[in-house]
This record gives C-alpha cells, sequence and structure tokens, in this order.
C-alpha cells in the first residue's frame, strides 16, 4: 500500500505521558507543526505535501488565500457541482487530496479526524482475495457498501471503478475482486457492481453494466440516505444536516446491552419491510459512539438512554416527541413500531401538537440540574 | 435502572459548538465543577455524591486528605488486599462508589473517562431476559463475560454473584438470567455461573455451586489474563503492566479491514489451541481504537499498521522483534503462528539477539520524521 505524507493543520496532539514503554501517549515536543498559510507560501505547501489538511478560521484572513489555494489545487478539475461556496463556513475542515477537496464534517475530536486522515491515505479500493474476507466483507452492515467483480486492476472498468471511489473516500467503502471464486460466493457477474444498503440482506444490483465513472457516482448519489442510518462521528454533521422536511425520527440503542441490541434488530425489520419509502430514515445512535454527548442529550430530549429510545427531534429548534415505552423488558414489536412511525409521517404525532399544553415549553434555562 | 448522582472532578468538557440543534456539543457554560478537597470539606462531599470521580495531583497536597477521604469513604468494610498504597501514585485517578474504590487506568481522555463513569453507575448485572437477549451476549467475544442462572432477584446466590459483580465492574461483565428457557439455551444448571474466556467457543462451568462472593471472585481472578485479550482504552495501562517476564506479544489487526479480520481469525484458532499454556497471552491491538497511537507506534516499533503485525515487545525498553509477513495477501497460517510463538517463549526469538549487529539500536532520536 503506497503511503503519502500526511500533513495536519491546526491539530495538536497533548497527551498525558504514561512510564509504560511501548504504550506512552506522545507528548508535545513544542515542534510548530501548523503551517500558516499565506499568499507566499501556499503554492509550495501544496506542492510539499500530498495531502494538506486545512483548518479555516475567519480571524486570520484567510478566505481569499483558501479560494485561491483551492482553484490551484484543483485547476482545470475543480469540481463544478461542488464549488467554491463550500469554502465559506468559518471553523470549517478541508482536506486536500490530489484534485479533491473533502470537507470533514464530523465531530471536532482529535482521535476522529486523525481517524478521518489514515482512512483517506489507504487505496480507495479494499480488494477482497479470500474466503475469510468474504465474511470482513459480510460482517459490515451498518454503512453503505459496494462491491465490483473486474478481470485484473487493469482493466479499465476497475479504473472507473475506483475513480468513483474517490468521490465518497472515506465514508463509504468500496470494495473489488479479481477472484472468481470469490465472486461465484457473492453472486456476482464480470463488472457487475452491487450496491448494499445498510442492514438489509440482498444487494442491488447496479443496472446496465459496465458503468463510467459518472455513472457510478451518479446511483451512488441517489442512493444515499439509506431508511436506517447509523450516526458516526465522522460525519454526524453531515448525517443531521440531511433531514427530511426538519425532521428527523432517531433511535437510540446501545448495542453492546441486551436491551438496545434487541431494540436495533426490531428497528431492522422495520427498515426491511419499508426500504421502498423514501420519505423514511431512521437515525440510528448509538450512545456509545458520543460518550460526552449523553447527559447533554438526556436533558435537551428529557429522556432516559439507559433505555431504548425513538422520538421525532424537530432539526431548527430540537422539540421532540418521544414514544412510550414503560418497560424495557415489553419492548414494542415492529408492527407497533411501524404504526408509530407511519403516525409521524403523515403528521399525527407531531413536536408541535404539545406546545400549548400547560405553557411547559421554551423554558430551555429551567433550572433542573441539580 | 436507577439513577445515580454523577460527579466528575478535574473533567472539563470543551468543545466547539456547531449550528444544528439536538447536535450541539455543549460548550463550557464557566461553571466550576471541580470541587477542592480540603480536610474541612471531604466529609460533606462525600455524602453528597453517590459516585466521586478524584483526580489525584501531588501539587494540590491532597494525599493525606485522599487518604482520609478514603479510609472515611470504606470505614470499617475498608478492603485490606487493596490497601492504602494504590493512593500514592501521582496523576491517577480513583472512583469512590458506595464502599468501593476503583483506579481508573485507561486513556486519559474525556470520552473514554466518561464511559468508564456511565459504565459503573449501570447495575452491576445486567439481567438476560429473551432469545433476542441471548443473541446479544452471545455475540460479545472479545472481553471476559459470566453469565449465572438464579431463581429471582431475591435468591441469596443471586445476591452473592451482585456482589462479586461489583468487584470487577466496569471491566468485566456480569449477566445472569431467571428464565428457564434462557437458562436451557445457555445449557445452565440451577445456580450455575458460566465463565467465558475472550474468543473461547465453550465456557467454563465454574465448580462446586452455589458460590459464596468470595469463591466468585477468586476464581475470576484467578482467570482473568486470557490467552488472547483485546487491548482496550478503559484499561490499557493494567493491560500492560501485567506482562509475561517482561515481554509481551504483541498482535495489531484492523478488524473493519479485511486482511485485519482473516489475520484476528488465526489468532483466535491459535489461542483456543492454546488455552491451557499459562505462558501465553497475545494482547491484540485494533489500531482503530487508538488513532493517535498509530504514527507513534509505527515510529517506535518500525512496522507498518496498514497491515497485520505479530511480535514481541519489550516493555522495560519498548524493543521489539516482529514476523515477517511478506505480503498481507499471503498470511502465516496458525500452524506458522505457533511455531513462531514456540520460539518467542523458548527465547529462540527474543528482543536482544540483534541488539548488537550493525550498531542500529538505541538511536531513538533518529530524524526520520521528515
Amino acid at each position: 500500500m503506497k503511503r503519502t505524507h500526511l500533513f495536519i493543520a491546526g491539530l495538536y496532539l497533548l497527551a498525558s505521558c504514561r512510564a509504560e514503554e511501548g504504550l506512552n501517549f506522545p507528548t508535545y515536543d513544542g515542534k510548530d507543526r501548523v503551517v500558516s498559510l499565506t499568499e507566499k507560501n501556499f503554492k509550495q505547501v501544496l506542492k510539499k505535501y500530498d495531502v494538506l489538511c486545512l483548518y479555516y478560521h475567519e480571524s486570520f484572513q484567510l478566505k481569499e488565500i483558501v479560494l485561491e489555494v483551492s482553484r490551484e489545487a484543483h485547476g482545470p478539475h475543480w469540481p463544478s457541482d461542488r464549488g467554491l461556496a463550500g469554502f465559506d463556513e468559518e471553523g470549517s475542515l478541508y482536506v486536500l487530496k490530489g484534485d479533491r477537496t473533502i470537507e470533514f464534517d464530523g465531530e471536532f475530536a482529535a482521535d476522529v479526524l486523525v481517524e478521518f486522515l489514515l482512512d483517506l491515505i489507504e487505496d480507495p479500493v479494499e480488494i477482497i482475495n479470500s474466503k475469510l474476507e468474504v465474511q470482513a466483507f459480510e460482517r459490515i452492515e451498518d454503512q453503505i457498501k459496494l462491491i465490483g467483480f473486474f478481470k485484473s486492476e487493469e482493466s479499465e472498468y476497475y479504473k472507473a471503478f475506483e475513480e468513483a471511489a474517490e468521490h465518497f473516500q472515506p465514508y463509504i467503502k468500496f470494495f473489488a475482486t479479481f477472484d472468481k471464486g470469490v465472486a461465484k460466493k457473492l453472486s456476482l457477474k464480470m463488472n457487475e457492481v452491487d450496491f448494499y444498503e445498510p442492514f438489509m440482506d440482498e444487494p442491488i444490483a447496479i443496472p446496465d453494466k459496465p458503468y463510467t465513472e459518472e455513472e457510478l457516482v451518479e446511483f451512488v448519489k441517489e442512493h444515499q440516505r439509506p431508511t436506517l442510518r447509523r450516526l458516526r462521528p465522522e460525519d454526524m454533521f453531515e448525517t443531521w444536516e440531511d433531514d427530511l422536511n426538519g425532521i428527523h425520527i432517531v433511535a437510540f440503542a446501545e448495542r453492546s446491552d441486551p436491551d438496545g441490541y434487541e431494540f436495533l434488530e426490531i428497528l431492522k425489520q422495520v427498515a426491511r419491510d419499508n426500504t421502498d419509502n423514501p420519505d423514511l430514515s431512521i437515525v440510528w445512535i448509538d450512545p456509545d459512539d458520543f460518550p460526552l454527548l449523553v447527559a447533554y442529550w438526556e436533558k435537551t430530549f428529557k429522556i432516559d438512554l439507559f433505555k431504548p429510545q425513538i422520538g421525532v427531534v424537530n432539526v431548527t429548534d430540537a422539540d421532540s416527541v418521544w414514544m412510550e415505552i414503560p418497560d424495557d423488558d415489553d419492548l414494542p414489536t415492529a408492527e407497533e413500531l411501524e404504526d408509530w412511525i407511519e403516525d409521524v409521517l403523515s403528521g399525527k404525532i407531531n413536536t408541535e401538537d404539545d406546545d400549548n399544553e400547560e405553557g411547559d415549553d421554551g423554558d430551555d434555562d429551567e433550572d433542573d440540574d441539580d
């Protein structure tokens, strides 16, 4: 695997130091690894690093320079559908890699960002060679994945697939095989690419093979919003911004907990039954992925996150309504959940109905944190 | 589930603020939630909070007070095997809960610590009620787990089990069932407790049921070091300190990667074949769990963590020897790994042999990070 230089701007690693050798957390050595971009140095900086992580901060008056850098980086390949508008959000973080610009829209934490960057410097397509690797591929169920069968790395269709993969790296995983046995096990024909929606048993074969890069990109974009999607630290804000008519159906379930696992299985059943409904996309949040937000969510939504929950959240004001689950030993069935979801989608259950009751709304600053 | 008050001393939550409602990271509100312990206030503080998280910092001259608090907290129940000695490590973090003191020996990061505390305020025993929950229980393979079958929550044997669980919370998971169907599915007899070593197919039934709290604690302590164990952020330093004759056999494998998954399956096979060897305990590290350490480990051990690795590490000086895996498409078989491990255990492969070769040792500060 080709290793590229990785340059992180704006990120200091400061961690406590322990005495055990081989397990020490590196302490900050005082070296400044943040390069301040100026009109003078940006071309040079851009040439020096294969991957450039750019933190855009208004107070440094970097705006114009950032735009220049982007133009420079992309030259004639600058994707017009992305445009320059993406760069004008203060506090945003962009990664420039080759002729691509990727916005990091995840949790602003060192470990999340570093993992994002590590995923980005890997090859965009993972090759599946053996039956054990097929098993590894099949185990991935909570995110979108694609797999294609090609003659060899030199195949023009594989190259188109690889180019398409780069558009979605590191958010969506692309796999390929050149092995007939593996292809047979996955029921893949030559030059066919299968698209797996999260939590679904069967993939969709992308129609009209072989495909161009553009056709693959188009297909993925059209199918990018699954019926059940997991909120991930690495793209949590992107997911949250992709609401349906101003609301999100949100389910909290801790997968490592038996009740949470059971509830997630029921949610999967609901998702499978309703995979063709474009108006439904449930956001599943595993509290284990966001320990620092648990207390905040419990206060904002007035719920207990030690047990499974499902509700509707208005993304504008975070007002919410939650399904009554009186006992976590008696979770709703898939049918009961589907009825509840139907009432949400029809507007029968909504976040506004209770707003005028008893005047208990809008007092976000109530002193209940003693 | 009973909710207890949680008090965190020494932890500030500072995170970036985003505009999306319901997903905001709380910003620091300026309130000081760290209580400075003094001789005057410690009794009062101790009464006020069910869980007290204590950061022990020499410069605050807290040592004597910490010892006082501990004595106060534990009174006649102060466990003599733990002693007061555990409190004299500067920079250590202790959690006082009821009559127990738990040292936090994990990564010093806010999310890891908060998850540790959240796990600590849950019930020490998780109840398994249904077949779906059995499935959830069975899916846990990478950590020690115990499950017992009892008549009811009132059973004295269940109470002993619960008391034993508190000794190991939150590091080791204890489950129980009062349901005959669940017990049958898990082949559990009344009042029997089964102990599951990580990655093993079959549990060990703890002999001579019914058990007292002490017998259960004793058994778990004796079996606490598995043949294959995962390095976890929440107790990474404890695991690392538990070396075998000054060395660790360390395997790096990224489970979400097909090669890493395949290598882990081979490691499991080796562990199953050698589960009765008390001299063998392989530490498996998933680089995904420690994104901030990847670059540091690659430099310290001079290996590429984008592919599976296994080696011997001397815990005193972090000197290491790694198995040659020329191609990640051609991983060693379980037999080849067992031969290699045998050579490590017999001393044929060790970290010292190459120390006098070519004088390339000990130059930790070589300038190779350009």
